[in-house]
């Protein structure tokens, strides 16, 4: 991982260069057969950047291999996590890097406004005006409404995320925040504030995947196995599903992954979820059977969401503190995973880390993978 | 497919869709289980629209089954395919449909240009001014002084592609042209002119893909074989390759190609090339074996790619008169193939075609997918 953060020195493909070199050193790998990209905005704008996977490899130095960048928004790491798994899985390919890379601070600020709307439906919600906060917010003050929660039952997302951010040396925001601070942070679109929002970052992320029976990692670290790994859609406009407080691609792609693992939300220790806003905590909570649908506050108020809790979230940092470089957010939850599983989480460690989950969300819901790793019995 | 041109009624996601529901009836299957998207151009300019996967799959009907979007540039469409191969492949998914869209002819000439050019590097191409025919030109100029070709020795290749399409109805360009008509094209950017450059245009084309042991096509369609289906890459500025003037991408993906299929240049019946320009004609044969570095127009003035000649190209037009809708490309040609295989080319059916290949580029030769279908034995 990179520390996600503002990197005036360096481009998105430095930034992903920097990534997959940590990666290769980190598994003493040289060769590799296939790089995937996972990337969201350098595509937008008035100049672009296409056709990075042949460009990242390029200034890697891995000698042509195979290379293409896989897209879903804000999940564009987890479908790229997904693409090189079914790489490997095919038997085609032998070593699959995955790096999910987003260079966001060198852009003005409305044109960043632009390039996450266009995770939206471009022709019947971005022409109305709302930005991809707007929406989000939408959904928030609904949710608020049907279950009758008040803006502050949303505090402990945000405040065990910035917790767990304080001790990671990666996060964006490493600064921990008090209810009063939450209470009173600036309104960026009600009831959405400042600390109900993630905040953009530039960063990347990379990790490596290959056949168990082939490869091990280095001396002292434990197998890790791909237990589960699936994908569900939904429709992009917030206002063409039946129900939008529920996540219905996350309540999909969570049943397919803890059937593939033969788990159940009771045998996942922790939990890197998707909280882009609060809101999208609790939406992601309840999909994945953590609580009932309109329950999600409900376990932060009890406490459950904390280190040594019963389901730890976003022990690095989350979205919201660690930070939302948004097409390589979904790489730095897996190696958030991976980092726990190995015992490397260094302040961030959890006493139990066998089994750990990470859901990733493009747009208000569209795109949603989950994933489920485990280490190896 | 959608026939190529300007579809100013319809939408990039409508026309996706279309070629999603005529594969979908064509083949007389209802449910799948991923959704591959091809697409370059979307999600630039101001107003882009990502997660085309998930809109499309909704679009469709498809009920929010699995989706995401793959890029390479103008290999969008090959880098698809191959990944929706690699995941029919490990088992993982059963039906895979692959749909490439492209949707150019709405937008202002200058900003097609700039979009165009996010193929090329950001950072050491682009700024110094060249659009992508002028690369080209640049690559052709080089050609045509280290071999000692004149600009009418490249005439084959377009009059060939012009004549196989004026039998396309699905061709954007369905007119044949002379060699004198070819000599007198307006310039473009010297040496490539008029009708050395394929249209751009609005289009869409799907193919599933399928286990053969757990699927049939219907009645009176032989089963056809992805024998060979390969990617790589090279950088994406011409001036950091060794041999600006080989594709060496295309010859280490048509290498692996043809040892995956066990069949060598003498095997292939026919070849849709990506004759984006015809300078990249005679790259491409000479990168997959049919031609001696250098020695590419020879084949076209040998009167040897001509229907029922040794190596057919371009039975449907080719980029250059059936369109090049860029991210579409790719699985257009992946579909011609299929259809010469299957005899239902119409009047662009050859007699010989039992083993057909495609080859799809990204960039000025960045990325590049080879595959081989071949009827089943």
């Amino acid at each position: 991982m990179v520390p996600v953060g503002e990197h005036w020195g360096q481009s998105a493909v430095d930034l992903a260069g920097a990534a997959v070199q940590a990666a290769r050193h980190d598994a003493g790998v040289d060769r590799l057969d296939l790089l995937v990209v996972a990337n969201m905005l350098a595509a937008c704008g008035p100049h672009g950047q296409l056709n990075l996977g042949a460009q990242i490899a390029d200034w890697s130095g891995l000698g042509g291999i195979e290379a293409f960048k896989a897209e879903a928004a804000c999940a564009s790491g987890g479908s790229a996590f997904r693409a090189g798994w079914l790489a490997v899985a095919s038997g085609q390919v032998d070593l699959a890097l995955v790096v999910g890379v987003e260079k966001m601070t060198e852009t003005l600020g409305p044109e960043v406004t632009l390039g996450l709307a266009s995770a939206a439906d471009a022709d019947y919600e971005v022409p109305h005006g709302p930005s991809f906060v707007a929406l989000n917010a939408l959904i928030m003050q609904r949710y608020m409404h049907e279950y009758g929660w008040k803006h502050e039952h949303f505090a402990p997302f945000s405040i065990v995320a910035h917790d767990n951010a304080s001790r990671n040396p990666y996060a964006r925001l490493q600064d921990r925040i008090s209810a009063e601070a939450y209470r009173k942070a600036r309104m960026i679109c009600n009831p959405i504030n400042l600390l109900d929002a993630s905040p953009i970052g530039d960063g990347a992320a990379a990790v490596l995947l290959a056949p168990l029976d082939r490869f091990s990692p280095r001396p002292g670290r434990t197998p890790l196995r791909v237990a589960g790994c699936t994908c569900a859609t939904d429709s992009l406009a917030i206002h063409d599903r039946r129900e939008p407080l529920r996540l219905q691609a996350a309540e999909e792609s969570a049943a397919r992954a803890y059937a593939m693992a033969g788990v159940g939300p009771d045998g996942i220790d922790f939990f890197e979820l998707h909280d882009a806003f609060s809101i999208m905590s609790a939406l992601s909570l309840e999909a994945c059977g953590f609580a009932a649908p309109g329950q999600g506050p409900r376990l932060g108020l009890d406490g459950a969401l904390a280190p040594g809790a019963r389901l730890p979230i976003a022990t690095h940092g989350g979205l919201k503190a660690r930070g939302h470089p948004v097409g390589a957010t979904g790489v730095y939850q897996i190696v958030e995973v991976v980092r726990q599983l190995w015992g490397e989480a260094g302040r961030n460690q959890l006493e139990r880390a066998v089994t750990g989950m990470a859901q990733n969300v493009g747009g208000s819901g569209a795109t949603i993978v989950t994933t489920i790793l485990q280490t190896r019995n």
